[in-house]
């Protein structure tokens, strides 16, 4: 993606902590407080300019939302998107998700979603990918026995690298779908990343995987 | 495949004892004799026309082939590829898959491939699909410890269902191709079904899997 720089993002971040919460890791093991109901957590790991986080919201009035992006200059889009849509159960966090186990208890997030993630293709950056197995590990802390992950893409490396890397890991694979968009999948909800890929002709794919302790 | 009616089959097959090996379950435990040299032994499991068991034979003489095929009308084509080919080290077994503890001891195949096996897309017919876990099973019972099956196909629902699978049953994800003739996968040898539908631009999906005891 690219990044604009935003000289005025820090501050009006800092108006809306409605939106997007400020000092995560005070709520850790306490997430529920912090929404208007007790329900399960489900959370995007880049959510970039928030759509599918948003919309997820909109359509799961069941399930709280925590969309997390690391890039300031991003997070105000999703800001912008949240401001607008007015729903109770969705926020946004500025954090790294190096950090999760600080932010979140284990068991606390029931479902962890990536979307579209950088594919880091050259393998010495395969550490940074957020399927690599020590990513994985922090999914592990944050989420109870039996957790999933789902997870959507375009990139072709990527998924056939996170595949094998679910599997070196112990998950195990529950879904898996080669072309999503013409597949018999029900009520997905595409980010802004996937509707300007599939239109021009690429595969989007996607798993479920999931723990196994 | 469509299968033509050859009534002299079986009288050819009977011909050819040093390439359809007569009575396999006679040769349990003992298959390296049957061949001229002591060495692996790697089986494809519907050999179809034989193009694929034979070909490998003669790109790999450290390896020992055996294609297994159960319909006797298609292993007579199978059979005159093998005549022409005059190689010591690839034979034919015509004989059914779920025969495959019968023929072989624990650990005497060190390899088994899957290529382009009937997908039997129906749901109803999941357990006659060799990557079903009934299979996995059979295929565990003749591999060594970390024995592995690599699979090819050009169908989409096929591969999805078995990546899911070979995870169910616990199996390690080694390798995975969506695309097998864009990848950097070396040496592949397609087989005469992989030819003919590559052509019409369908992919070819491909995975090395491993079992983990």
């Amino acid at each position: 993606m690219r990044l604009r720089n935003k000289p005025w993002a820090k501050e009006k971040i800092e108006q809306y902590p409605q939106y997007v919460v400020a000092l995560p890791e005070q709520h850790k093991g306490k997430w529920s407080t912090v929404f208007e109901k007790n329900q399960p957590l489900h959370i995007e790991i880049g959510t970039g300019k928030g759509r599918f986080v948003t919309e997820m919201a909109r359509a799961n009035p069941e399930i709280n939302y925590l969309g997390l992006e690391l890039q300031q200059s991003v997070v105000v889009s999703a800001l912008d998107r949240l401001i607008e849509a007015e729903l109770p159960n969705v926020k946004l966090l500025n954090v790294n998700a190096v950090d999760l186990p600080k932010i979140f208890a284990k068991g606390e997030v029931e479902r962890v979603y990536l979307n579209f993630s950088d594919p880091w293709p050259k393998t010495r950056h395969e550490k940074r990918r957020l399927t690599y197995k020590s990513f994985l590990n922090l999914y592990e802390e944050i989420l109870p026995p039996q957790g999933e992950v789902h997870f959507k893409t375009d990139n072709q490396g990527l998924f056939e690298y996170s595949l094998t890397s679910f599997s070196a890991y112990g998950m195990l694979l529950k879904y898996i779908s080669l072309d999503l968009h013409k597949s018999d999948f029900e009520g997905n909800i595409m980010t802004e990343y996937e509707e300007k890929f599939s239109e021009k002709g690429n595969r989007i794919y996607r798993c479920e995987v999931q723990f196994r302790k």
